[in-house]
Parts: C-alpha cells; structure tokens; sequence
C-alpha cells in the first residue's frame, strides 16, 4: 500500500514526540516525590476494582491521587471518588489508549509534590498502550483468570513493557478451571524473570500483598 | 501538537482504502455464494472457544472455513483446526486490528464458492476493530459475563458497528454475579434495538439458538 511508508514515519514521529514528554513528566514526578504507577489489562480485567480497595487499604496512610483513562463515561473515576482519592478521567473519545500528553494536560493544576502515588489506569486494551511511555515509575499489567492463560503468549509486546504481572479475580480461578501454573509458564516465557502476584479484590486474597509491595517502591 | 493534522489526514485516507478494499471484498463473497461473519471482542471473552464449539455443530451441515487474528501464536488456528474446518491465522505482529487488505491476502488462493461460511476472528480488542470493514455480512460482538455490565457504554464504537451481541460465558455468571439486565440495558442504552443472545460454549447453553441464527443468515 502506497501509504504505508508516510504512516510509519508520522507514527515514529508522534511515538518520539510521546518519549520526549515522558521523559519531561518522569522527571517531574522524580522532583515532586510522587511515585506513579499504572495499570493496563483487557477491558474487565478489574483495574478499577483492584484500585477502589487498594486506595481503601493505603489511603489513611498515604495521599493516593488516580488519573483514569476510559473512550467514554465517567463511571470510573466516580467509583473511585468515592474510595477518597482526589481523581480525574480523561475520556479519550475513539483514542484506543492514554498518551503522555493527555496525561501532562489532566495534571496540569494539580500540586504533585502534596501526593504519595498517582496511579495510572489506562484504557482497557492490551496492544495499543504498550507503545506509549507514561512517565511512570512501574507498570502493572492485569490478567484475570477469566481471560485464558495463553494471553501473554498472544500480547506479548504489553507483558514486556510491564514491570509486573497481577493475577486478578482470584475468586473465579475455581469456576474459570484456570490453570495458574500454565499463566506463570507464558508469562515467564514472554518476559523472563517478571514478578507475579495473585489479587482477589473480591476476597482481599492478596491484597495486602500487593499493597506492601506498592509502599516499597515509594521507600525505594 | 503539530503532527496532528497530518495523522488524521494520513488515517482518514488509509481508512478510505479499507472501505474500498471491503466493498471489493463484500462483493466477493456475494458473488461466491459464502456469508461471512466476524466477532470481535476483548481478549479472552471466549471468541476461540466459541467458535470451535460452533464448527462443530455446524460443520456436519455445512462447509465452513475461519480466519484468525492474533498479534503473535498460531494456537487458534490450532484450536479451530481440530475442529475439521479450513483455518488459516493472520498474524498481525504489532498491528491492533484485522483490516481488509491481511483479509483478502490471507483469501488470496482460497475457492470461496466452495465454502458456505466464512467466520472471521479479529484480534482481542473493543477499540480499534470498529473502524475496519472486512467486508463481513455479519458482525458480532461477544461481551463476557465476567467483564462487567458497563462495557458497553465504554466502548460504544465497537457495539455500534456490530449487529449482533454475544453474551459468553454464562456458566460463570452467578459466580461473577453478572446482572444480565444491566448488561442489556447497557447494550440498548448504546445500540438501541440490537439483538442480544446468551451462550456458555462451556454447558452448551444457548449454542443451539445462535447456531440457528447463524444458519439462517444463509438462507436469508
């Protein structure tokens, strides 16, 4: 297709620009003390769930703000207004993920330096935000036992741009007949070495797990 | 940013190739006499399952092949293959979404008029598919039970664009405490007078009824 070659390089070129403004606001989250973390997985894999509670669990001790990325509503951050956490959603119309810029512009007023963490929670999709650095500290990507245990085989590039994998839905692993051994085997295989962590937010399975580890990194 | 306008400008012709490539398409299969249906989804809300499940009840009755989309593996194609049906994968590497162009590639030396469907399954994704026409006569969207009742109304697109809506899974729906009304209402609420069907592949529920739509498709 003739136009294949211009999209590439309009791609990179955007994909540069988005690097160039990660890097400006990873630099700025590193001077304001806040540590941001995001979330990326399928649609209903449970990011919003999993961050309601978990800014239950660490919100009296740190000040938690969250950022949530949705094509529509804003069902998210009303949910997780509600766990206390100052929150803002940035609704990308048809944009099959979140960007560096749209981030810079949904933080513009806010003073980061009085917060602890921002969590991240892209739009559901597990391809299109692999490519877009976010100028956060870690990435998480969630995987619910619903999903299959051979989709990190099938989306690799989004494991490996993850720091860490969370098994979510724990509570369904029973009734899904999920196999936990096979999922580690193709997480394994797609980012060697990748720490893994198995949540319920439904039952708390671990969750204070999950939260102990997200204090360290702030102590780290 | 100043690359904007040219990306829009860049998308909007590519997708203008697409459609025009899907109408070639279209005509295609109504010349050969095979009706097309593809499902789209979030990854891991049954589509391989599905369809393998499918195959096999209708493949005693009829010739049916399948295309398979997936960034990296042949392991649906594999699944499908047991199945007994001619099965070719796309595999799309980094690219989100099935477009006309891997279609009729993937066609190229297929006789279609020797088949009587042809079940094309897209990458795992509710964004980026919607804005591609296959040329499939049919679309159908699979929602599963354990994503949530909102999803459609966070990714309206994808729902807009289909014609038929899948709820999977069923099996799993009191354990997930799926609310099957919300969910519809969700559906209605963004695609207004859209036919909703439930199955479990798993049990069997609801296999007979969407094999019968399917079949009458044909006949129509």
């Amino acid at each position: 297709m003739t136009t294949q070659p211009r999209l590439v390089e309009v791609r990179a070129r955007i994909l540069k620009e988005n690097d160039v403004l990660a890097r400006q606001l990873r630099e700025r989250f590193r001077q304001a003390g806040v540590c941001v973390v995001s979330f990326v997985s399928s649609p209903g894999s449970g990011k919003t769930t999993f961050l309601e509670k978990m800014l239950a669990q660490l919100g009296a001790r740190h000040r938690i703000a969250a950022l949530v990325g949705d094509l529509a509503t804003e069902n998210d951050a009303a949910r997780l207004g509600r766990a206390c956490a100052q929150v803002r959603q940035i609704t990308t119309g048809t944009i099959c993920h979140l960007d560096a810029k749209m981030v810079a512009a949904a933080l513009e007023d806010w003073r980061l330096e009085e917060l602890d963490f921002l969590f991240i929670e892209n739009v559901g999709n597990l391809v299109c935000p692999s490519s877009y650095d976010l100028g956060e500290q870690v990435r998480v990507v969630l995987l619910s036992v619903t999903e299959g245990e051979d989709k990190p085989l099938k989306y690799p590039t989004i494991f490996n741009t993850a720091d860490v994998a969370l098994i979510t839905k724990m509570d369904l692993a029973a009734a899904a007949e999920f196999d936990l051994e096979a999922a580690r085997h193709s997480i394994l295989s797609v980012r060697p070495g990748m720490r893994i962590l198995e949540v319920s937010a439904k039952t708390g399975q671990g969750m204070a797990e999950v939260g102990g580890w997200i204090e360290s990194l702030r102590a780290g």
